[in-house]
């Protein structure tokens, strides 16, 4: 069993810091749409790099296992959030993914990173679906 | 509707930076029971960070609303992850919210922070509970 804790403070206004035992603090605030300044990460954002960056670290420990070298791995990830009956609710959270690898590895690069998905615990933290592209 | 995007850019080994645009970057690598540096943040910390920033924005928020004036607002969050059969998963996520008002304002304002529980748009994009604790 592991677990995480992070302790929040709130800084005054519609702002807070959100900080994590030995790490840089990270400023918050609203979306700007909820009136936050843009220059701040949201909650909405952290969810999405949470799920984001989840998933390259399970795909960099999938290949590490089947000893696939890649060149390099970029994403993009979009949260979607929407006005419903029960409230503002995230309704879709897709993540691009572009791994590079040798011609001879790139098949294998894919499928471990369609695999990763299936074992990272933040998505599966979820109760909306995540949808992955990945390109190489 | 509104989105939320996030891009994530492989830096070597087992570490990443986690950008959105016009704001600070954030490192990231594995919790350090999966070979990661205590000095970065993970998706891990990053997932119950934004529960726990989204249940403040929410509830000051509410209390915003319902114009109830808090003196501080201070949490703190920790997840749960366990081997489950399917593999790692997280199984609970409990966030400690202590909030100040005055006096007659401290029953007001502790039901305000439980309402917010309802409306937070991360706490709900969950399929764990949210165990929620509240001291004024």
């Amino acid at each position: 069993m592991s677990t995480y804790t992070t302790t929040l403070t709130w800084t005054g206004g519609n702002t807070g810091t959100s900080s994590c035992a030995g790490k840089p603090d990270i400023a918050i605030n609203p979306p700007t749409e909820f009136g936050g300044d843009a220059a701040l990460w949201t909650p909405e954002d952290l969810l999405v790099s949470a799920v984001e960056t989840c998933l390259m670290l399970t795909a960099l420990s999938v290949l590490n296992r089947q000893k696939i070298a890649i060149t390099s791995y970029r994403s993009t990830a979009t949260g979607t959030m929407e006005k419903t009956p029960q409230g503002l609710r995230f309704t879709a959270l897709s993540v691009a993914i572009e791994v590079r690898a040798a011609e001879a590895d790139r098949e294998k690069a894919e499928k471990a990173v369609h695999l990763a998905e299936k074992y990272c615990p933040v998505s599966n933290a979820l109760n909306i679906p995540v949808q992955l592209t990945v390109t190489t």
